[in-house]
């Protein structure tokens, strides 16, 4: 009765056989091109979140490249892509015996069907499970309640600013110590930090890590500050492969200035290891 | 008696007229190509100072890019270059009113004459002038002790382990806090705080600012290990023009695993400024 089974039971997605999977695949065109339906899943009012993109130019680099797992992965955000037909291009820079080195290029068309480039991509790739086991930080998982004891989304009694598309895709719940700004008294500080996951259950791997560190609400709204916060750059650090389970993400923000931010991203898994770190350098509209 | 006067005070180098200046001037070739001899005059070891090639690769971009002013500059070291020739090839990725972005390659050439790709660069430029005032941050300046309080490798009895030719180019004085590992007895935390400057006496520009976030020991020698630490990608925002006189460069490490760690550094200014912001992924070579 396995039909029976599936149906008491709801079913957990699994990597490879989820939303986030089958809105990354990617369909080569010939060696080093490959054509994508960017999913309106993950647009955020608008805009397609950078995250997702991040994920989808990180695929086709684990395809191109001899390596699979993204040690280090910096992207310049050039224009605002929409869902819809996109090519990814990717270039093989160097390959090396535990790391090897590739760029890619998401681009998609103008009205009169030209390229029009929306993210460069810089990586290095290797296999995080040929790492030693060593471990050496200083660096403690953030301190965050319960899962039960946060919020997210669905929990409120009106929807939270900002919500759109790509919140059905994800479980998110906020620390209430970084939820202010939601009832409109934002703490002032550069904070925020959340449980995080896949809505379908899917647990984490190193590419769904490059949609976790750009997910959450922008620091800027516990600083008091409303509006669009779009990327300029973003680079992730994945550190170790996660474990099954819920992830924790901690971000900062402690030099708004000039008109734009730094965003510092840690993702902890269930196992309390630091798993990814990232940076983000983003122009603030102040509204 | 205007030489008589030069003898008397030292002259201090300008920003156009420097060791700095001259050691990363480069030759246009043809349009985005560039050539230029690189000085052994910043070698650590035998290896060239990673920060200084990048402001070689900086200043390239900021020769072909419409703005000047590197915001947020990443780079992924591919493999290890020489003192002597080596061609930077440059391509405006796209322009904007306010951001232009850009990519970089330095090559140097093998017995055969190949061209061998030492690093590759993707960075948005800017103008930082055009900014505005606010500043709302909430980092503050690292606590290191007055300047005299410092010490450099010339205090020592001995040399610091590690010195080398870049040594004589740079004014760093190391918090006595953070140079335990000189003396035999590294504190344990991944932290490295010091007074920076160039030698000559050139003041600090956004140029500089790329070599100051990587000139320090390695955080990895106050941790307690020893060797090299070969940077794989290090990315700097630079959030403000530096204001005349010496910096306060902070380098923290938090997460060393798997062989690798990440060095975050904050560049202050004497007008207690954070101006730039950088993290790099290095690999330890555990020794």
């Amino acid at each position: 009765m396995p039909e029976a089974a599936s149906a008491a039971a709801p079913t957990r997605a699994t990597i490879g056989d989820s939303e986030f999977d089958r809105d990354t695949a990617l369909t080569a065109r010939a060696p080093g091109v490959y054509d994508i339906d960017l999913s309106a899943g993950w647009t955020i009012i608008n805009a397609v979140n950078g995250g997702y993109l991040l994920a989808v130019l990180g695929r086709a680099l684990a395809d191109t490249l001899p390596h699979t797992d993204p040690f280090t992965i910096s992207a310049h955000y050039l224009t605002a892509s929409q869902p819809g037909p996109a090519v990814v291009r990717t270039e093989t820079v160097r390959t090396g015996r535990t790391l090897s080195t590739g760029q890619a290029s998401l681009l998609q068309y103008d009205e009169e069907g030209r390229e029009v480039e929306r993210i460069r991509v810089l990586a290095s790739y290797g296999d995080l499970d040929a790492l030693p086991d060593d471990v050496r930080t200083t660096a403690a998982p953030p301190a965050i309640p319960p899962l039960q004891e946060c919020f997210g989304p669905q929990d409120g009694p009106s929807p939270v600013p900002g919500s759109s598309a790509i919140t059905d895709r994800l479980m998110i719940k906020l620390d209430p110590a970084t939820l202010g700004w939601a009832l409109g008294a934002p703490s002032g500080r550069g904070e925020m930090r959340a449980w995080f996951g896949l809505a379908d259950g899917r647990d984490a791997d190193p590419l769904s890590l490059l949609l976790a560190v750009d997910a959450l609400p922008p620091t800027a709204f516990e600083i008091g500050l409303k509006g669009w916060v779009p990327t300029v750059e973003l680079t992730v650090h994945v550190r170790s492969r996660p474990a099954p389970g819920p992830l924790r993400v901690s971000i900062t923000t402690r030099n708004l200035a000039g008109g734009f931010l730094e965003e510092d991203a840690e993702v902890w898994d269930s196992s309390d290891r630091l798993v990814a770190q990232s940076r983000q350098l983003a122009r603030v509209r102040l509204g």
